[in-house]
């Protein structure tokens, strides 16, 4: 199965996806398992490895939770009957793709948990920096963990801080004193729905309204799908507590740090029908296809995005440059997690399988084709080869983010540096591996500028990070 | 499974696909199931109910099949270990959508079987028009019928002209001469691949060749994705017999009958990087989208497809408009079969879970929306409402087709007239239910333009049928 | 799973199962499948390969039949939801072990076919020994074969003959003029359920009767689990139809030939609570043990049986000699079709997996073990090892068969004859193979004896068939 | 899945069974999760509702351990790839019955942890009596439970004991001072195999060896299986560890508390080819049939035993009173976890699709029938109805144990008073109500002496427990 992902990932030659969370509490006592389930079923890009819904009746016995949990696709891991034996109106939900902690059906999320004050379930996008040390300190005191995620360290310092605090948001408001990096969670108690984000705010967590059900996700696309209106963006810092009076807020934690949105959520993550943190993302592909446009200028016939998510920059382009947008490729849909890689040595191909040329559309032409990011460099030259084979005359590629160059210690997962095309490379030695007439990035100034000004976090661009990497990754002694 | 079937025809409104078949003889002596295996995954758009793989070796023991089948898509039915159990040079595989014929695993092509000259295995696109009497005529004659589908019936006809002709081909040739309707067939004999299309040419059939292997397959996007040359088409009542010494065409029954390919193949079926009978799928579209244009013109700020089958045919509006293109939707890309359909009752819906609205793109715009063909119109009503609420100023619709009116006999799946919107109903008429500014269709003439001038069957849009319907449905009698 | 079948069966080194057939008629109108179920869990000794049920309502549409098949054992095929949607007052069910056809999902019965009028469901029970002619004279008919099994051509004939009958029963009947060999035939059409048994009777079949249902069974033993008492058994040559006005009989087959029924039903495959022909399966068993005690008389401690088969004859042995019967060996329960066989490298052996010995009740102890019959011995040796490590102190062992010497034509499954201990050794040099301080084989002569003095076939244990075993063995032909 | 296991045990009408555990290091390095699955599969009579393995390799990565858990019985849960993924030389397995803890796919054991000095895989079978207080008591110190099992109370207390133990067998004998109740445990650390067991000694476990390598199993049985020595029982309050320089023991618990084994392992729980604690299980079965012949007496003219469990019994019975031994019983075999259950409402029984008698073996006797429990007596009545349906003139019904009249604390699963048929009814009464022509129980005074004079338990059927049974049961909170 993991197998298959690294396949997947491989074949698109991107980044690895993180997390999604999402929560609901209906206050009319219906219940809402498959709402949860069309929640992350919108945000199932987030992550295909494992996923899991934990419920619970505000009315009925404190701490009985329903969950399931499994690895998967949402619509391979649920199915009517199991849906139907989740009852409760408050719950949580979470896809997974396994940035730390092994691809196991342990680690699958949420975590259920009893501790002092009954039960907890928790869902966890993101990545802490200080995971390994926190749980030395923790394995000191005489903990034992059953996962190798970092959500099961966020757990015990909600639990141990709850033990001397009223409330469970103050316990979560403690905890958060001691974790670092990037976290955005909902957490479900016998009576309560919390929504936190780090301080930075790295990863997206939002507010959503559905008649008498408040709602958490990490994207409000996840919003749009289950019929919620938008309320807002839980503030970098923030700890939002919604109980049968209503929404309640804590914001001592807020701007104490420095905000830092992800921008790779804009450039490829998020699903362009999102809106985070006020800025839309359709919007901010459109704009970067017109700096591309802008800033890498080049004669052509017809200007064309590698599906999908190629296109939004390829538009912008196209209306930013006046050449004509179109469609040249051809995705197949049916490319599942268990698909069949073929092997290195048989004459089929991971490209051609997933995606054709439309010869129709760009022989004889002077193409200008467009993809938001770079890893390995894997599939660009086969897909310049394509387009050349298919009558192309000319092959300009434009990149909509800059060239790949540092690790990300908050949630994405960039293969090691030696893998990364950009690495020793010049953008002219790129070109030249992947065969390309000519070949530009977006530059490191524009990325401020396309997520609408927001302050971003550009480590995995140019090394600079807002909080300081990890001295040493001692993770590894704690993974099975 | 079947009824999840039934729920994504219905959530895209679309008339049912079909099916495909596909076919290798590989003169090396390599295996070739994981050939078919991909080739079968290019077909998957025509048909996602069942699918199969028959293997043989032409140098092992004449007549010794291995064969799996199974209900699903080909990445479910299939994994690395049933394909290495598929040990053979020669072989077809199979698609199925069930237009005739319950959906059953018992049902799932290819037919292997055993008859007078060793062993036959038959894929088969299409659908006869005689299959029930020719059905009843030789259950007269003691046959028996373990499936429900057409497919059956061809074999039995090769299998008793088979005793009395020097070759197989020369058995088909024969059964050529009882059986109307639509077909489209890839048969393997111990040492022979041999494709047969009917009279028509209603369904597509093309030959490639790939090294010392020839393929043929439904579509010639099939032929990308493993990586072969295409040769031709195989003609209206062709035969192509392809053996140690290369091939061999019976071209008797050519030009007998008129030809009609179907249309429908080029509106909606066929894969856009298709090139069938000469004519690219694509271009098809695109002239599909200049046609309407040209002929129902209306002044908007942006043109928008309803993906994935709408967006060509926006792109050629766009391009003869002059009105800029634009992505108005993005689809969630993970609805699979298993998916679970909301409840009439509760507060999503499907067409929402599946689709969702750029707003950022469409809001206070004048928008043209264009789909490829509405059938019952369930899904367009909610899509216009959806732009609405994103804040389209206005919203015209324009169907790349003629509205369905008659059923169709020769393989698409149509629903029953009553439930066809444009039954009963004048444009004005429609345009009032589904709530759109204004509507506009392709008009009947344009067709056959639209394919390339290829002589088309528009039995569906017009009533008028290439060959007599059958006077009463009987089939009803063998269905179990 | 098939490669398990053949462990299990090496294991316990015993002859192959055959299989085991079931038809039920509610006159009431009751939906069956539940009881076609139980009846068929009753009759699981009799092949654990495949099974299968298909169910009709005498008052629905004509020829719509329900069914459902699966490889595995009746509890793994089937599950709640799967019984509830066979809806039906009529049904055949059946239990598969291969004897003839390969072991695939294709071959599995009851077979479900449309025929001249209208539709028939056939379980059949046996081995043909024309079965290869037949099906040659079908092929130049033109018909064509979808499995490999004889029911098909069984089928093949009822429907020939059907189209020149009055009724199906006597179609069956002309049908049964053709086939030569062993079958237990269990039919049903839309209005009828017809049971059938070749004029040897070598296989059971019998008549039972549950409030206003009629029931056929391969054995009385799945009367009593369903509550339903005997009536009598199929008579061998006789056709039974039951309809609404009750159960006919056609008996113009009986007696022609000479009756010949299997023995080995007695020593090993029918279950010990089932009466068979009038004579009960348990009591010729525990006969077989009294005249080992008169035949192979040895002086020990205790009489103890390998478990479950050899338990009967271990008794009838103490009782006729006056020697304590005690138990001597535990058996594991659960190793069921999917265990992982141990390698023959590996510490741990097959035979120890499965049964264990009590130390408690052999140490120091004179044992005579007995078994019901030694195929290829590979266990013999290895149960009388496991008991003079227990610290027994002799090891006489007795079995209530003859030796095994030839092949079965007539549904059993023997392996070839270069694996048979018995084959061109004498019982001396077998004792020594085995370890046993003596040896005892049943006489011959006693069989017919055992057998309450029936006409029984003892062909494979004599070489004398009731009918003549075919000239060659053409099968493999049809073989895919 | 649960539900079937509920069944099981009703048609059975028995106590649940408990859990069994398995341990083994090899000292030559070779991988053990195959022999494990041979372990546990010989004990799957213990628990057949999860299990599990984890494994590690002692030349390794110290703390990498390979674990795999699921529902179902052993050879539904593994197949062959993956035992072959699991590897190491040092291992434990479990298969559980829930006593304690819901049925789910979290509470599967063993427990695979990382805690401060690595990890630790733990198999637990027993139940503890101050569970509530310690989970309790830990979850005020900060603890998160993602089990409900006992067992996770203990990984806790071996945990923090370990922060301040220089050996993980220190700290395991300092936790075993506060865990009270019944435990039998086997543990895996990085480098060690350790093995406990509480000092009264409830649940058994003994000591094995194989070549090089040290085995530890709650029952000889699975020894036998794997081909392993018996070396000794593992002492009540003993610690044994097992490294690489041999095996150790710590008995500084041993005998400060009085031993109390739980003679229900004698009369039905563990397997008759077992020796726990110097006693033979088969041979305390034989003598409590020999005591059942002396304390109640009946003339009749044959013995039986209810399968499987009291055919030991009826052996003895027969032996003491010469009375000659009879089968009566047919038992299904096939019966599995998935098996579905016949309706109240319909005409099959429960019993009878389990369990037919041979009419032959008691037609016209007097029988005297031995079970070794009644629990509800919802099964007694049915067979003694069976039995007098088949012809049989009396019914004696023995009973090789008291009658149940208390709760256990201690690991077995016993019904709720009011649901005990002996819970309010004299002997007499109970003869009544399953219309039996007498009945005898085995007198509590002869329960010592069948267990060979060992100190045992008896409180399910006197309320005499050797440990205060806890004031109230405050687990509920903590059950999910």
């Amino acid at each position: 199965m993991n197998e298959n992902l690294h396949i997947q990932r491989e074949m698109d030659d991107k980044p690895g996806e993180e997390c999604g969370v999402f929560g609901i509490y209906d206050f009319d006592g219906n219940d809402i398992a498959q709402t949860i389930y069309y929640g992350l079923f919108a945000l199932q890009h987030r992550g295909q490895e494992s996923c899991g819904i934990a419920v619970s009746d505000t009315e009925g016995p404190k701490g009985k939770v329903d969950s399931c949990k499994g690895m998967g696709l949402v619509n391979e891991v649920f199915d009517a009957e199991k849906l139907e034996n989740l009852h409760g109106n408050i719950g949580v939900g979470h896809v997974r793709y396994s940035t730390a902690g092994a691809s196991t059906r342990e680690n699958a999320q949420p975590l259920v948990l009893n501790y002092i004050k009954g039960t907890l379930a928790l869902a966890h996008n993101g990545n802490l920096i200080n995971a390994p040390e926190l749980r030395e300190e923790l394995a000191y005191g005489g903990a034992i963990f059953q996962t190798t995620i970092d959500s099961e360290v966020i757990a015990y310092h909600i639990a141990r801080e709850r033990v001397r605090s009223k409330t469970a948001e103050e316990a979560v408001a403690r905890a958060m004193q001691k974790i670092k990096g990037a976290y955005s969670l909902v957490i479900m108690s016998p009576r309560k729905l919390m929504g936190a984000r780090d301080p930075q705010g790295f990863r997206p967590l939002c507010i959503g309204k559905r008649g008498n059900a408040y709602v958490l996700a990490s994207e409000t696309c996840a919003l749009d799908t289950i019929g919620a209106e938008f309320v807002r963006d839980v503030l970098p810092g923030e700890i939002v507590t919604i109980t049968q009076e209503g929404i309640k807020s804590d914001t001592r934690l807020c701007q104490k740090q420095q905000t830092a949105h992800c921008v790779f959520e804009y450039i490829y993550f998020a699903r362009p029908d999102s809106v985070i943190d006020g800025v839309s993302v359709y919007h901010s592909r459109l704009m970067a296809g017109r700096y591309l446009a802008m800033d890498s200028p080049v004669d052509a016939d017809i200007v064309v995005g590698v599906p999908e998510s190629g296109n939004a920059a390829a538009l912008g382009y196209s209306l930013q440059s006046g050449i004509p947008y179109g469609t040249a490729f051809v995705k197949n849909g049916y490319v599942g997690r268990t698909f069949i890689k073929p092997k290195q040595s048989s004459r089929e191909s991971s490209v051609r399988v997933k995606l054709n040329v439309l010869r129709e559309a760009v022989e004889g032409k002077r193409v200008i084709m467009i993809d938001d990011s770079i890893v390995r460099g894997t599939t660009s030259d086969r897909i310049v080869h394509m387009l050349r084979e298919a009558g192309a005359k000319e092959v300009h590629m434009r990149v909509s983010s800059p060239p790949f160059l540092w690790p990300c210690y908050f949630g994405t997962d960039v293969p090691a540096r030696e893998q990364l095309i950009a690495y020793n490379r010049t953008v002219e030695e790129i070109r030249q591996v992947i065969g390309a007439d000519s070949l530009g990035y977006l530059d490191c100034s524009r990325l401020r500028q396309m997520a609408g000004d927001l302050p971003i976090c550009t480590g995995c661009f140019t090394g600079n990070y807002p909080l300081d990497p990890p001295m040493e990754d001692i993770r590894g002694e704690f993974e099975q």
